[in-house]
């Protein structure tokens, strides 16, 4: 790899610079001519693509239905809930009309209104519920921010589920399950730890009656939101006339929930586990998961292809990739699948031959073991569960270690100036927060389920008696 | 099912009324809100996610790799290519700018332009090459007819594939590849049988060198198109400068194809499958192999729900839905999984149980038999080949039949009245083309690949030396 194709900072000297150059040097992602968009190119898309498998399966099993709803919604539709236009106005693009006879249409920022216009039709009685349906696909938010790859673009890919039941229990419960399922998928599969909760009510989703959310923290000093599971109660039921032929015979409004996550989640990914090589991708997501560099020289040349082949055919529902190509050197190729983040690199030269083995190299820890042919695959099976594990036990001390606990708005604000994830007692005043986040640019991002010690605390800002424990942190 | 969800026309007598009731009763698709757009409903969207499973595995066998370009493309890049920008300019929607500073950006209806400017940046020596890559994405057509599900829509869902080769030789090998690719998907995966060729100059791809198209035929008389792949040559190259390093040290234009299906092809099936009693699912592609319906009585309830169970777990592999729901007689049931087409229904009843056996009906034909329950696997395995294969030889035999060889223009323009696939010989040239299509709507649909005794014919129309020969047809 020439010099300038592999990183040029570290990841603790410049991050902002760190991160772009792992997205863009790694192929994840580009930036393109449309300002404000990026590419998403195929190592970074393989990515996406393994995420779409794995919480397909689980979509599948808990019921939900993969379906497609129109990219444009029209005008009236945003009208319609005042809290919903109000949260989405100034960042919605609208299509230039062509027939001053058809209604204004805007690009999706989120598929809320025109899904639920369809519900309205689907749904007649008791027995068409729970109706559970899920999307992937494209939103724009017309942000005027900077862009950053991944985490702010004015398009990005996501899932968005959305629900109707029939009662508001079961509504609740399954707008739990699904900020769950997401806590379970980011530690899982992403080796993501994330702490999971509800928004404030300043920070909740525009026409929910809450939102919770899991949000995980990175290197940056900032609190990256890797999901949210919003309780609409019957707020668009009202509004869209969902409504349902209860088993009392009397009609009803549906009780609805909508959640989802995006291509965000593979930003948080590259900044909670890449160094200063590059990308460290966890098993479970990798497009690739083992890379075999055979060291060629002329003599042993057939030779060492012949075992790459052997050792591949030996990983068998791995995705192996056998990196053969002339004119670079082995060097080179290490440090490029380095860079890439691929989990483990297998090398065979031509000693490893006489002694019937191949040297292994972990990406997360840069161990190099040799290990004997015949073991390779028991070897790699266990090698994967421990790179996942081990990149999940680092991110969560990372984490642990972020989190301090202000005695007062002095401390308070010291911890948000470094950079910390600060949790904090809050009395709940919509005023307050706001001052917070006037003082100290960070923000209330999640006020964790598990709830302890509130009755005999005070705000960490007016003193008032708190309502809750909660998180604050700058964010992206 | 109540009367008035089932079909109320036959497929002979209003083949429009019968095909849009058969998508939107079925569940495939429903009308939206937004003017010329659709909803994908989970039935039709689990055909669609069965073609991307199968062709996405093929595609990797191929070396092509998935990625994401943005949605939008700015007003600059349409302009750089002349022909291009004349094919698409009336039906592409602009966005609204919120800022005079940025430049207008449409909405993608084909991604060549914003593709291409990414590759111009990322290919370097021939080392890159071939670079193949695919998208699966929505795209925009503003178009200003009536909406028909599935066939004309505004926005659709497609894979478009773009390469980018070394060599002219490799190009042309390629843009032949794919369309050969799309016709075996069709006709194996689909039972679509279709006819490969080339488009006439005038209905070739905006940009293109050629296009390669496979065409087949529906009931209603008119050709639908199910694939295109065009030969771009340096056209594209040249536009946004994809100049590669060659082997001779030389800098050169890459040779570029691109090539696309779309949800267009659910349509298809329909029409061609269907019959009066709704959707005809192939079974490669049909999200639901095999429905079980447990004839219910209180008494042998517990036991035949049992058997059920008992026969789902003979089928692993197979998509299988128990349809144990109340309140629907089995009656109901069975004309409801008829409308949606699933290839095989398996009802078990007390009498079975007795006999260890169950009832087996396919779609296709309506055979009804016993079958011993400890064969049932090997009886689905086979019905499910046969079915598959009967679809296929059923839409052959009609598409064969539809086809007619006038001998004059009278009887060529008798042929499209009576809405047959004509085939004749033509003369190549572009006016006589345009003055055929002005005499009988009817446009030249695809030149085959084999063709015969061109040397002696004349052209159907202005009776010149003809060129080759060509499928002229109504179409959508």
């Amino acid at each position: 790899m020439a010099e300038q194709d592999g990183l040029t900072v570290k990841k603790n000297e410049d991050f902002s610079e760190w991160y772009t150059q792992v997205v863009v040097k790694a192929q994840l992602a580009d930036y393109s001519a449309v300002h404000g968009c990026m590419v998403i190119r195929p190592h970074g898309y393989g990515i996406w693509e393994n995420i779409q498998k794995i919480f397909n399966v689980r979509l599948k099993e808990l019921g939900v239905k993969n379906a497609y709803f129109p990219l444009f919604i029209p005008e009236s539709f945003f009208k319609k809930e005042a809290s919903h236009v109000e949260g989405f106005k100034a960042e919605v693009a609208w299509i230039e009309r062509k027939d001053d006879q058809e209604e204004r249409v805007a690009v999706r920022p989120t598929s809320e209104t025109i899904m639920y216009d369809s519900y309205s039709r689907w749904i007649r009685s008791w027995r068409d519920l729970p109706l559970l349906i899920n999307q992937w696909a494209n939103v724009v938010r017309w942000e005027i921010k900077q862009t950053k790859l991944f985490l702010r673009t004015r398009e990005f890919l996501w899932q968005e589920g959305h629900t109707v039941h029939e009662t508001e229990k079961e509504c609740d419960e399954e707008t739990m399950r699904m900020v769950h399922e997401y806590k379970e998928f980011c530690e899982k599969q992403l080796a993501i730890p994330v702490i999971a909760g509800k928004k404030t009510e300043s920070e909740k989703f525009p026409g929910a009656v809450y939102t919770t959310t899991i949000e995980s923290f990175t290197p940056e000093g900032k609190a990256a939101q890797c999901g949210t599971s919003h309780n609409l109660g019957q707020n668009f039921a009202k509004t869209f006339n969902i409504t349902f032929l209860g088993r009392d015979e009397g009609m009803h409004f549906g009780y609805q929930t909508s959640w989802g996550f995006s291509t965000r989640l593979i930003g948080t990914l590259v900044m909670i586990h890449g160094d200063d090589k590059g990308l460290i991708l966890p098993p479970r997501i990798t497009p690739v998961h083992v890379v075999i560099v055979p060291i060629i020289f002329d003599k042993t040349k057939d030779a060492v292809l012949k075992k790459a082949q052997e050792v591949k055919a030996m990983l068998e529902g791995y995705d192996v990739v056998i990196d053969d190509r002339d004119n670079y050197s082995a060097g080179w190729k290490f440090n490029e699948w380095e860079l890439k983040g691929v989990p483990i690199r297998i090398e065979i030269g031509p000693k490893d031959l006489d002694k019937d083995q191949v040297m292994m190299v972990r990406r997360d820890t840069g161990e190099k073991e040799a290990v004997k042919t015949l073991t390779v695959r028991d070897t790699v099976d266990s090698l994967l569960e421990d790179i996942q594990q081990n990149l999940f036990n680092k991110a969560k001390e990372f984490l642990e270690k972020s989190i301090v606990r202000p005695n007062n708005f002095t401390e308070f604000q010291k911890g948000i100036e470094e950079r910390k994830f600060v949790f904090a007692f809050h009395c709940a005043d919509e005023t307050c927060e706001a001052d917070i986040k006037n003082k100290t640019t960070a923000t209330a991002r999640v006020i964790p389920f598990e709830q302890e010690n509130v009755q005999n605390a005070s705000c960490i800002h007016c003193g008032k008696k708190a309502k809750y424990s909660v998180y604050f942190g700058k964010a992206y």
